[in-house]
Order: C-alpha cells, then structure tokens, then sequence
C-alpha cells in the first residue's frame, strides 16, 4: 500500500484552519482545503481496502439529527463515524423537542459533553437550517471555551437550505476519479440542469452545491431550468466569481438542449424554486396549513408543464459523443420505474447505474474526510500513522 | 478453557461455502455447515464466558432492518453484532421507505458501503419476506463484483414467511445441550404443534423452520394442527425428504393428543393457516382494507373453534414420563397470564421458564457464529487466533 | 495527571456491596459509596481530559429504556455507556410492547443475554417506576443465578417516581466543586422551591431526590411549596433523618421567600403535587381517559394561582449577599423566553448560564461512576491500570 503521495500531497496544503473547525459551505473553504478533503478521502479509502483499520478514536461520540428523511446520509454519516472509531447517537426531534433560540444553545450543549462531531441535516425551509447550524456552532464554541465542553465537537452540514456540501464533493471526488485527475477537468463541460418530477419541493440545496463547487475546477458549468426554478441568488454569485477565478465558465439557461449540448457531465434533476421556497416557509411560520396545501397544489401544476425537461435518450444524444456522464445524487424519479413520467429515461439511468453507485460511495469517505481534517492537528501525520500501525479493520 | 474440541471439529468440515455467503433457509445448509454453525456458537460463548473478547473487527456495521416487531431477535442481532466489533445502524423503514425492485437494488447498496452484515426480518406476508432477501443479497453480490462494495456484506435471515433458522438453530442446539449431544436424539419425538392463541396472523416460519431443520438429525417430527393450518407445502416436501435421509420420521396429524403420546419434546404455537395467509398477501397487495379485517374476523372466529388445542396439564401427561421438554419461541400466550385462553396453562409454562429462557439465550450465538463463518476464510485458525489472543472482554 | 488522590481515597472507601449492584435510590447507599461515585466520576473526567481512554469493555451492550421523553438524560447514559466501552441499545417501547409482571421478568432476560448495563427512566406514575426498576432487576438476578445469563448486568436508575439519583448527584458533585470541597457545604442553607410552570404534571423525583441527598452533607436543606404541592411522605421522612445524622436541618415551608431568604443555594422548580399523580395515576390505571383531561385542567388551574413562585431578581436579592447559586436540572421554564411566565425571570437565568451547563455536564460522569463501580471488583486498582494503561482516547 502506497500512501506516500497523499501524505505528501496533504504536506503541501495550507490546513491549519480547518483543525476543530466544521464544514458547512464549500465556499468557505480555500481550494487546499477543498483538495485535502479529496486527499484525505481517498486516502481513509484505500486503507480500508488494505484492511488497515482507520480508527482515531478509541471511544466517543457523533451525534446526528435529521430533521428530513434520509437512508444514505444516514448511512454515510454511521459509516464514517464508525470508521473513525466514534458510535453514532441520534438527536431525534420526534424523541427531543428542539425549537430554536435558547433551546438551540442549551440543547447544542448538552448533547456535546462527549461529543466529537455533530452531523445535521436541515434542509426543509429556506433561510432556516444554514442558519440553525451556525447557531448550534456558535452554542459549543461558547460551551468550549466556557469550559463546559471539554471538547469542541465538529459540525458537518449533511444538506441545508444552501448547501449540501457532502454530495457535491462526493460527486466532485467520482468526476476527478472519472476523469483520470482534477486537471483533466478544465474546459470540460456540466449541465446542471432542472428536470421534471411528479413531487414537489426538493431541496435546492444540490444545484446550489454543484455550482458552487464545480466553478472552482475551470470547467464550464451551464445551469438550466425553466423559468421559475432559479436558485437561490447569492449561489449563483459564488459561482460565476468562482468560474471567473478558476478560469472556466458560469452560463445560465432556459433551455436544457442548450445545457446538454456538448456536454461531458450532466446532472438534470428536479428541485423547486428559490421563490415557492421562499413562500412555504412563510406559511409554514404562519402554522398556514390551508396555504401550503394550496402552494403544493400550484407548483406541481406548475411542474407538469416542464415534463419536456427529462433525460432521454434523445437529449443525451446531444452530449459530448452521445455520451456524457450521468450524475445524480439518487434516488433517481425514472420514467416508468419509479413514476409514471420523471427524471430520466429508464434506458439511461440503466447505462449508467454502475458509475452512479460508484458516485455515492464516496460519500462515506467525504464525511470521513472532514471529520478527520477537522479532528487531527496534523492530518498527514495521523495517515502515516495509521499506515505503520496497520491495525486490521478486520481480522478476515 | 478447552477451545481444541471446537477447533478439531472445524477441522473436520467443510465450509468453505459459507465464507461470504447468506444464511437463507436451513435445508440450503448441507449438514456439515449446519454442524459449524453449532461448533462456532458453542466457542464463541465459551470464549465470552472465559472473558475473551471474540472481536474480529476493528470497526465495520451491521445492517438491521425490520419489518415486524422485534424484541428478542433485535437484540440477539445487536448482541452478535457487538461480540464481534459491529456497530448496529437501524435501518428503519419509517425514516427511510423501501419498497421494491430498482429500490430495493439501489437501497441494498446505498447502505452497504461500508456494511459487513446485514440482518433482515420480513415475515408479513407469504412469498416476499425470502424472495426479498434473494433480491437484496443479489444487488449487494452484483455491486461487490461491479467493485461498487469494497467487501461484500453477509445476509441473515432473521426471519422470513418461509424459515426462521436463527430461532430454528437456537431451538436445536438448546436440545442437543439438553439431551448431551446430538447423537442422543435419534429416536426422539418431537411435536411441533399448533395451539390455540386469541390472536391471529402469526407467522409460519417457527414451524416451517423447526420441520425443516429437525427432521435432519433422525428425530421422530410429529407436525400436529387443526384442519386448515396447513404449512407451505414445501416446507413438507423438505421435511419428508430430511427424514428419509437421517433414518427418522415425518408424520403429520390433526390430532393434538397423538402428537403429545411419548413425545420426548413438544413445541405447542399458534400460526395462521398457509392459505389464510396468502389470501391476505393478495387483499394487502390489493390494499383492500375491508377484505382484510373481514378476514382477520374470519380467522379469529376459525382459531376459536379450537381452544382445546392447548399445551395443559393433562396434554403433557401424555408425554414420555410425562415431563418431556416443552419448547417455545417466546413469548407464548399463557392462560390466565398474558390471555385468557391460550397456548400453555400457566403451570406448565412456570415448570419450564428456565430452561425456556436458555432456549432463548442460543440465539445471540448462532446469529454471531453465523456472521463468524461468513467472514472468516479459516475458522477454525481464527477461534485458536483468538483464544490464544486472550484480549479481556471485560476488565472486570 | 494525578491520579493518585482519587485511588488513595477510593482504598479508604468500603465499596464491596457496590460490585454488581444496582443503583436505584441514593439513600440505599452509604456514605462510602456516596463518595465513591463523586471520586469515580471526577477521576473518570480527568482521564478523559488528559485523553486517557476509560474502556474497560471491549465490547458489551448497555440497555436504555425510556418511558418519557429525554434528551439529557439519553445523552448522558450514551456517553458514559461509550466512554466505558460499551454499545447501546434501546429497548423502544413503540416498538417492543412491554407491560408487567411475566413480561417484565421475560424481556429482561430476553435483553440481557449480552447486557452489562440497563439504565430505565420510568418516571410518570406513581408507584409504578422504581417498583419496575425492581422487577427488572430480580429478573435478571434470577436469571443470573439460574445459568440463563452468565452476567448480571447492573441497572441504573435515570429517574423513577421517587427519586432521580443520576440528577441529583451530578447536581451535589457541581455543588461540591462549586464551593471547594463537601466539607465546606457544612451549614450552606439550600432552598429547594416549587415554582410555577404552565406545564403541568411534572415528575416528583428532581426535589425528592436533592432533599433524600443534600440533606446527608450537614446543609440546613429547606423545602418550600404551596399547599398542595406535597411530596411523597417517605422523602421527606428520609430527608428528616438524614439531617438530624448529617448535623444539618431540614425544613419545610409554604413561603418561598423564606426559603430563599440567606439562601446559598436554590433550586427552584416546578412539580406536580403527590396526591395529584396518585390521582393521576388512579385515573391512568382505569383507562380513564376524560378523568385525565379534567385533571389535567384542574391542576392547571391550580398552578395558575402561585404564579407569584417565581425565581425572579427581587427573590434573588433575597438569598445570601443576592447572589445564591442558582440550579436546575433543565429545560427550565424562562419567563419570555419558553414560555410566557415561568419557573425563572430570563435575566436570572442568562447569570447563571455557564454554572447551569455545568451542572449539567456531571451527569455522563456520575453515570459513568455508577457503572464502573458495578463493574470492577477493584475500582481503586482498576483506576491505577487505566492510567497506566494511557491508551489514549484520541489520536489528536
């Protein structure tokens, strides 16, 4: 096992920032950082698949609280705390009441004691989850350095309102993979792209993800999506800055042949927009049940007049050699699979099920990645470590 | 502490096609890894009884996913998971929805990542709890191959609508302790008997599972039940063919009494009839709510036709000596305790509480021996590995 | 680290009935042993702080059990299962059906084949909890003793209708650190207050359990309520007693300013009166559904007339140079901040924040002591080998 060039790699970034910090935007961190998370988790990879155990912790815990339904963060979340040696313990509200304010603060510390990182999913209403997680930092950064914390435990956003940056570096880290290397990527183009769906109101927090992560790699990216369906404004700042810095292109789009033309990824998938978002959660505050069944109604209206917006064979016969990668953060709404008209062709999702499985997989080491950036003083240090350890995962 | 005679006999056996294999349905076991599953749950807790920890993972997770209630197999699963170094993760399917075909594919993997069991209960309705489990065990086996998993993870079947053999083996080898060896059950009578009980619906697979199994070690099995509480015909088929090949017997009868006559062994509980269940797994899949409590009235007005069909006093004179070992999944509907009229009289169920709760106590351990076999290449060399290891479980 | 002063003392301690005890009431424990859970948890703490693991398990399972809702008291028994080494898992009623009496006995065998430990918070009738508490705890001793399990695993009390030993000992052990030793607490004047909440029906064990422990350390311990607001007669008889052998008082009073009147201490906080949840309980029992609502109703009603209970700045001003130090168990009830008028004025309340958490932070420690002085035979020497050990805890 050569871990060699990701020690040396993670020896030449700039990391000290991120040590008892959290992840919660991707924008917030520099491109070492951004580097040392896909370092860091493909080097947690191939130690495992050497067998050799990655614990660096002998007992603690993660705590996690899903305020949405979720199997594979979920998932990836138990994966990599275990991987690292820390037992999961839900916060469930069903269980635990949480509200916000001085609930938030207290809550945040009494949950903590033993803590070593927090994973929160909060990603229903706009202007709300981003913000509960800075209020749930800013509550154990208090208790730490009160001294009512003997530890300063690590957030990790698993999906907010803004961002959802554990799948967009998932996805990154299995494009990078694909591509045979980061540099590989510049020029190459993405649609980022709106597609049709018989639900409503997803999350936004994927398209907003992807753009502000995938400007920073000089490609190309287009978002596409009907008119109505804009993400939130402040994302799409963030990427064209990023794209203007990193060399590549931020282009917006109300036509997806447009996005998928020539494209060397596609990632269309439903999401609803920034505005009806904006409006449920005031009448989610409002307690306007009336209201919100009446919006609901309206935007699924307002979705049955894009069912156009779907990757079928025909529209991928317009990427780059008919051809592109497919990326999706799963599940996938497939056309005569699991709804009558959705997302994508069966015909298409059925190519591509192996390289979209592979792309979620590396989920679990993101998580594991930022946990372990954040709780090692010396990241390159701690592999070395484990590598001459070589303490087995399993004694087979 | 003794571990040769464990280890000697693992040498005698052959296995290898239980490493990396699911444990399904008993009579898919040739008799050889019926033995190893025995051998390796007699070490392992001898080996926890020495206090010697029988971890053979650093870290990794155990999938559980229930379909029905659980009190004692969730925490036999949870028990054997953590002997071995596993940490359990839920997957619950109220937070989580899981449903069929391409989901149960894409699910399977999602969270396999990084999983080295997975434990599954699905014994609702006839012809889908196994053909669920086929369905998972295959989507892990094609994303291990597809090097979407890195390890392949083992499926339990923690009980399906046709076997229940972690309640089957924890039954048998509970008797073989009983009767000193295996040896000693040749000639025996064993009635497994259906008897009345004020609910309804419960699943076939503990009598399913018990003819399926103990017809395999020259045993007299007596199946006794009403008229209309036959078991899957299959099942039969398995325990006929069982019986002519280890020298015992398989007879069936509608008459509680002469199952009872010289029985060595009785093991009185209710089921719902074969047909009544498949009935109901078409009104489910028709979600024909009426049909199914018109049925359910059905069928308890047809369980009360037969309350005579009780383990009493008097039905346990007819056995050998009168005192032959009454045996039960638990918990059992005892009259004048947990029901008005059901399956054991109170008096009889007190005589056997200890040895009844023993019974129960196999489980933990031939859940954990059967993950042991699936993810030890030489199990033999690594029960010597780990007793000569001597790591304390517990720092007394 | 030193080490030295907590074995020291725990050699001086009689501690042999400690060893696979249960720990269910604080006044069924010496003084000795009292002590010994402080010295445990403060050593505990310290070798966590100088990131020295405390497992003394390699693997294990510690049983929760949670018949009300809880987010500190969950958190604090995981954190201290996992500090110790052990995995947990929770015994949901939702989903596993628990009643009394064969059940009882049953499903305590049924979850303990690989138990150490099982915390239950069964708090919500009287005489019903500890009662429960004590059915669990003879099933498994029975259990042990008949070769059914071949460990005893401990209980733990995480509150009952009587007392609530985890809480008030993690308070007592904030409050010894607080004033620098029990030996200074000698003649400290403690007023442990009813105040008004708008919630109503909360558990009689937070005030049963301080007057039951506080009053053993020689402080004149002053129990003030309304009228009607009684607790269990058997408390205030232990809570007499104590301090009459303590040196210290014990007081009752209907005024709380003269409770709070050159107070050092106080703890003001809501609870339902006995006769009111025997009541309840009663009502409970029959099924009696619209009973319960009216008395509900009318003990809200009867809250409503002692708003004037409050903690706020002019009954602080009351206590000992005005600045008592406040406690709680949390969540307290602030007046505009969870409610609109509540157990504590806001201000009071934002002072005394940081002490709060604090207080708050014992309880994983105590939690943890009681296990651990369950679980080795040689606590003081089983402290030596952890700190010589110096495994650490985490490869920072």
């Amino acid at each position: 096992m050569n871990m060699e060039k990701y020690i040396k790699k993670l020896e030449t970034l700039k990391l000290s920032d991120m040590y008892e910090n959290d992840f919660l935007l991707t924008w917030e961190k520099s491109d070492d950082e951004i580097q040392a998370v896909f370092t860091v988790a493909d080097a947690l990879r191939q130690l495992r698949t050497n067998n050799v155990s990655a614990r660096i912790f002998d007992s603690g815990l993660a705590v996690s609280l899903f305020r949405d339904n979720s199997t594979r963060t979920r998932f990836s979340f138990s994966s990599a705390a275990n991987l690292l040696g820390l037992a999961v313990q839900d916060l469930d509200e069903g269980k635990s009441q949480i509200a916000h304010g001085e609930t938030v603060r207290e809550t945040a510390n009494m949950v903590s004691f033993m803590a070593d990182v927090i994973g929160i999913r909060d990603d229903m209403y706009i202007g709300k989850g981003n913000t509960y997680m800075r209020e749930v930092a800013g509550a154990v950064q208090q208790g730490y350095e009160d001294g009512v914390l003997e530890q300063r435990p690590t957030l990790v956003n698993l999906q907010c309102d803004i961002d959802h940056p554990t799948q967009s570096m998932a996805d990154m880290l299995h494009i990078i993979h694909r591509f045979g290397g980061a540099e590989n990527l510049r020029g190459k183009k993405i649609a980022m792209s709106w597609a049709y769906s018989p639900s409503y109101g997803k999350p936004l927090s994927v398209p907003q993800g992807v753009i502000g992560l995938m400007t920073r790699f000089g490609m190309d990216v287009c978002l596409a999506h009907p008119e109505g369906y804009e993400v939130m404004g402040d994302t799409m700042e963030v990427a064209a800055k990023n794209a203007a810095k990193s060399g590549g292109t931020f282009t917006k789009t109300n036509n997806m042949a447009e996005a998928f033309k020539d494209a060397d990824l596609v990632y269309p998938k439903s999401w609803a927009s920034y505005a009806a978002m904006e409006k449920r959660t005031v009448l989610y505050g409002n307690g306007d049940d009336a209201g919100i069944k009446a919006l609901e109604k309206e935007l699924l209206a307002q979705n049955a007049n894009h069912k156009d917006w779907a990757c079928t064979e025909d529209m991928m016969k317009l990427t780059k050699g008919g051809d592109a990668l497919y990326l999706h953060c799963l599940p996938a709404d497939i056309t005569g699979v699991s709804c009558g008209e959705g997302e994508v062709d069966a015909s298409v999702f059925n190519k591509y099920r192996e390289p979209l499985y592979k792309q979620a997989g590396f989920k679990p080491y993101i998580i594991a990645a930022m946990m372990f950036l954040a709780k090692c003083k010396d990241p390159a240090k701690m592999l070395k470590v484990l590598a001459d350890r070589g303490h087995a995962r399993w004694l087979e």
